[in-house]
């Protein structure tokens, strides 16, 4: 069966599972001819699948339930990235550690709900909205940083802070789930989701591409190597070091069974609507399911 | 009118056209929410169009054959580059400057059609098909030649062979079109793509889409510095001397009015028949269409 997949970013190491799984023909054994196809603006990805255009793809976790509540009919079947520590990547001269610090700064954001999620911080923190310039970069922090296009931007420990690092530029990290008492950053976590109608009409393939990114997701944490081996076969312009370093730094990130975590959903719904983006009425039950890790 | 469109190679300066009407505001302009994607394996593309996920994006000409001929109801809508010097790029100390010298030689192709294409000038010279061994590279021709993990690879003047001069590599290229007798590079012309489907229903958008594009493409020519521009501000890692490079000797390249050209199609399907992918019965109007540059 061919089944286009829709990445959240360009192809870079945190997708080690899949390529694996892509480049040691694990999804080829399972019958499933897997086209990876990257957005170019990260913000169209629950568009498109949310339509159902491409009905498999990845994204983080908060934005399933803004998803949902926009009414696009997409569950996540599962986890592949837990937790990367995310936040407010400055360089170290900015001095921003602390929410106030970024009055009358410039603030890079990926797309609609960085904007959000700063906003409310702010807000949390009895400053007004307009304190600070809010910059959307798509996927390009660590090039609107570097440039000094924006003082500061959203970024991942384990990702950005480690381009920058390799650019020279020493960077601080003020952790958003710290800063919003969530306790994790699971809010960022990298889901694997997929639109309604396909999970309704595919259990069985649904279940073996599952099984084909669980034995990626193993190669990928019991031999590093050739995972990075299966990354660079994939896309050679990773087969830099700045890429390998990502790599290693991602790797304690990687889920260890792929399944949905219960206590991090859950977070993550009462955060989601701290932040306005979805209301109480959503059922957990929605957004996602473990149950294509069975057969049947 | 939301419309995810997959590129036919990872973003370049080749696809300036599109990405200036996309920056500029162009498609908005025309009430058309563009969704540009990517592919990671440029053989996925006819499929993905074809089978209808994706309904609109961009195909080398000969392929538009081969995806009629296997049953995808894909035609051309325009034609975004023209002619692109395409052939067997080398090093130049391996001295490959005929077809016989490919004898005994590791030679990288992009997809299936690019092995049929070499088989075809291997035994239209005489040789045997295993004379030569051929590999398959997707997008990474540069990477392979460069690492030695081929002698020679199909590729592009304005493209791949200038990647090879940045990384101190002079090479020499065998042109495909003066050893396959066509008198121009027009197999190798990128051609904007679309689902037959998603032709009969949008006759109004998609013409509204080609405005757009004929705008992207009016600025691309008359003021290549805000081209080069947009290229860099949706793809900053664009933003290298050789992708500069690239863009420059790309620019003869862009169509002029992005109509299809009957004179291309009739040589390529000479062309496509002579390399056994269609048969005689397939009509030319079944492939192109310039119709949509009318708005009725």
């Amino acid at each position: 069966m061919h089944v286009p997949f829709l990445l959240n970013w360009y192809l870079n190491p945190y997708h080690a599972p899949l390529v694996v799984a892509q480049e040691m023909g694990f999804f080829e054994k399972y019958g499933i001819d897997l086209a990876i196809i990257e957005p170019t603006n990260p913000s169209d990805v629950t568009k498109i699948i949310g339509t159902g255009a491409i009905k498999l793809g990845l994204k983080a976790m908060v934005h399933c339930f803004a998803a949902r509540a926009r009414g696009y009919a997409i569950q996540s079947i599962a986890t592949v990235l837990d937790e990367p520590p995310t936040g407010l990547i400055s360089p170290l001269k900015q001095r921003i550690k602390h929410i106030a610090d970024i009055q009358n700064k410039r603030i890079g954001y990926v797309g609609e709900f960085g904007k959000i999620m700063i906003d409310n911080l702010v807000q949390e923190a009895g400053f007004p909205i307009n304190c600070y310039e809010a910059i959307r970069v798509g996927m390009d922090a660590t090039q609107a940083i570097l440039t000094g296009h924006v003082d500061a931007a959203i970024g991942i420990a384990s990702f950005q802070q480690i381009e920058l690092e390799a650019a020279g530029m020493p960077s601080y990290l003020m952790p958003i789930d710290e800063m919003a008492q969530l306790g994790c950053c699971c809010f960022c976590s990298i889901q694997v989701i997929a639109h309604d109608s396909f999970l309704q009409d595919n259990h069985q393939m649904i279940h073996r591409f599952l099984q084909a990114l669980q034995q990626g997701l193993q190669v990928t944490k019991k031999d590093p190597e050739q995972a990075w081996k299966c990354l660079i076969a994939t896309k050679p312009s990773l087969n830099r070091p700045v890429y390998q370093k990502i790599f290693q730094a991602t790797h304690p990130y990687f889920s260890s069974d792929l399944k949905n975590v219960d206590r991090d959903w859950q977070k993550v719904k009462n955060y989601a609507q701290r932040l306005k983006i979805t209301d109480a009425q959503l059922s957990l039950s929605e957004c996602y399911t473990n149950r294509f890790f069975s057969p049947v």
